[in-house]
């Protein structure tokens, strides 16, 4: 099956009151595919009878994957204990997401269903704040004890399969539960039966701590290409562990902020859907007022130059051309620097080079634009070309300069690079393109005036 | 370990001439650390005289993880022998990449140095244009035919896993080698050992067409969290497999041009740290050049009502914060809008009501804005106070509409919504943000001097 080819229309199915054939659709479809369809065909009640249908392990799947919104809306309405049993069937890392969404009563309900150890295990997840390794990472890893052998580490990995999220890495502890190794499934399977663990495993394990940015650990992850990275405390306790696809969304959910930053949203929890309207006008508005703030020293070089453009009211024409040029060859520039301290490849080292390069790219850019620019002057102004073609020069080159050094110094200062949006370094770049247009303007025609 | 605490460095290792202990350092090092070390620390005879070092599955690792401009010098000043053993030890796909990079010379040389069933391998391979599913999959998926066992399929697992990029998915194959169904290493190990595949696998496997964009791919592991899947031609043949780690790189390289994109700068092929100045100059000189033309309606405009801005000099005082507010509020929706269309988080039944809920969110910054910029007027020029107010909020308004529209029509348009860059939607808002302060001032002061 061709992904694009689609699946049966679960809508229909249930359109036609199809009991049999719906069912046998719900357990055979992927389970992402299931909850997408829930969550933009069907209500609350309706979703609950779909769910009756599932088996178990299908119940528990699509139910991790529904939208927030609507896992909430369900699980209020679902009857006590088929929720309890759900909970079990989820993964422990979703199952203390969803946790988290639940009201106090229902939370406090749910609490006094579950067993000790589970009990025990969702209240250690949730109990870490948002943004750190222990927020994402999941406590259903496949653990073998230190001294067995091949055999008895495929033997018990076949036992506790079933609940575990990977037993493609498994995680070798000793009785006080510290790590001592990781062995994969492929090492396990080509190995000879009565090796020993201990020989056998890894014992530098690539690990991060719990109270790590779970950024961070994405970062590691897809690094060493690791399908899991075992989380474990100072002490070297093994608590949880971070699958990839966990990495995935965490990366997913990092580019959606920094692309947010960069246009000066600040961060949605929710997507731009769920999103109410009161959120996303408060995530905008305050560096929307601060940037109108930060312009009128643009009005004010304007109003200090006013005799200026008076006497040449044609300087005006060229003013937005020149001054946007310095905004956009600024965003250029701040946009591949964020973006390379982001994804590590910027170094330290390399501040100095890229330094050079991109004041010869600059320069470059500079040259070229004052000259289709003077082509124009040339037509509408001829006697002003040389002060927009100087104009253009400097502009774009300082530009460039604001767009180069305001990421960086933002980090000196322990700010996120990307704050330095496009809006911000625009709007920088457009006070300094005015004085310096009117300056050269006022300097040059003021000679030839003399 | 944890990843924070480093490893033994290997710079002074080699300084202090310790072969044992730098041979040891080498092969126990995770290989992208060993492969970031060279390419920060070392030149092609010091990266060869290590490379010697390694363990040959450490070596082809480690070079696999090189930077490409590396991995050229490396491979060119390598003996023939040696780069065709290292070839040999290389996963297909990171081996069809290198080979891209080479010199014709070389390539032809090497050709002839691999046997027939790697030489016809790395042709396919490199036969994929750039940007498909065929540039990123590897050959070196498991199968197993169909109508065997458990116990057979494992034990072919068992010899084959040596080659193999990952044997978590096995893909069962029949006599054609068109695609039967998928089982993984967990199903396997947890079944009987005279189970039969068949009974066992899912036939409704989740692939993709190798001539599929790469994008399209990463996002359907990232959707179904796969570990890898199965590439297949038209008529299901199995051509390929793309791992979790391929979509993880695809993603971020995807992110990163998207971000490019949103500040005009065109696709880089190197990092930003690689690229000449001259690749630099050519990404960004077009777009820039062409905004240049585009501003000059907003010179246009300003020239037309030169009158009204002779008569109300202070018009001007005011001018760079109303039309940056417009730029502002509709690079905050475009790039809401852009990263919603790219992550699936706006289906096509969403855009109405997307639209409300933007006009709603836009009528309120609107006000908000024109009350804080009031507020200046009313210190600095009461007279043109309702001017400013009015100008602010209609053009705070146009410049999101046209944020959010734009994207839409250019996915209509078959192109990508990126290009409605922050630059682009910036220059449209500023030109229809001087002709609508214009007229509203011309309009109301018009009526007032009456």
């Amino acid at each position: 099956m061709q992904y694009v080819e689609g699946y049966e229309n679960l809508v229909e199915l249930v359109e036609h009151g199809d009991a049999e054939g719906l069912k046998a659709a719900l357990n055979a479809m992927p389970s992402a595919d299931v909850a997408e369809y829930l969550d933009e065909h069907f209500e609350v009640y309706n979703t609950l009878a779909l769910m009756e249908m599932m088996e178990p392990q299908q119940q528990a799947e699509v139910f991790g994957y529904l939208r927030p919104t609507h896992q909430q809306e369900v699980a209020s309405h679902m009857e006590l204990s088929l929720l309890a049993q759900l909970f079990r069937d989820m993964s422990s890392d979703e199952r203390a997401d969803v946790y988290a969404l639940l009201d106090l009563k229902l939370q406090d309900a749910l609490m006094r269903r579950l067993a000790r150890s589970e009990r025990e295990d969702l209240l250690r997840l949730v109990s870490y704040e948002e943004g750190v390794v222990g927020s994402v990472m999941t406590s259903d890893y496949a653990t073998i004890p230190v001294g067995c052998t091949v055999e008895q580490a495929l033997k018990k990995l076949r036992q506790s399969a079933p609940e575990k999220e990977t037993i493609y890495q498994v995680y070798v502890v000793d009785a006080q539960h510290k790590l001592a190794g990781v062995v994969s499934l492929r090492q396990l399977l080509t190995a000879t039966p009565h090796e020993q663990i201990d020989d056998l495993m890894t014992v530098d394990v690539v690990s991060v701590n719990p109270d790590m940015p779970k950024s961070e650990a994405a970062r590691i992850i897809s690094r060493y290409d690791l399908i899991a990275i075992p989380a474990v405390t100072n002490d070297n306790l093994l608590v949880g562990m971070v699958t990839f696809d966990d990495a995935m969304d965490v990366v997913e959910e990092e580019d959606t902020d920094t692309m947010h930053k960069s246009a000066t949203v600040g961060k949605l929890e929710a997507s731009l859907r769920d999103a109410s309207p009161r959120t996303l006008y408060s995530k905008r508005i305050n560096w929307l007022v601060l940037l109108v703030f930060v312009n009128i020293f643009s009005g004010a070089a304007i109003a200090y130059y006013e005799d200026t453009i008076m006497a040449y009211g044609t300087l005006l024409f060229f003013l937005p051309l020149l001054i946007a040029s310095g905004g956009n060859s600024g965003s250029q520039t701040a946009t591949l620097v964020i973006r390379a301290i982001a994804t590590g490849d910027i170094g330290k080292g390399d501040v100095l080079k890229l330094f050079a390069k991109e004041l010869l790219v600059c320069f470059s850019l500079g040259l070229s634009m004052a000259a289709a620019v003077m082509v124009v002057a040339y037509f509408r102004a001829p006697e002003i070309m040389l002060v927009i073609g100087l104009s253009m020069l400097s502009i774009v080159m300082i530009g460039s300069l604001v767009g180069l050094l305001l990421p960086f110094l933002l980090k000196r200062l322990g700010w996120d690079p990307a704050t330095a949006s496009t809006p911000l370094v625009t709007t920088i770049a457009d006070a300094t393109g005015v004085m310096v247009y009117f300056s050269i303007a006022t300097a040059i025609l003021g000679l030839a005036l003399g």
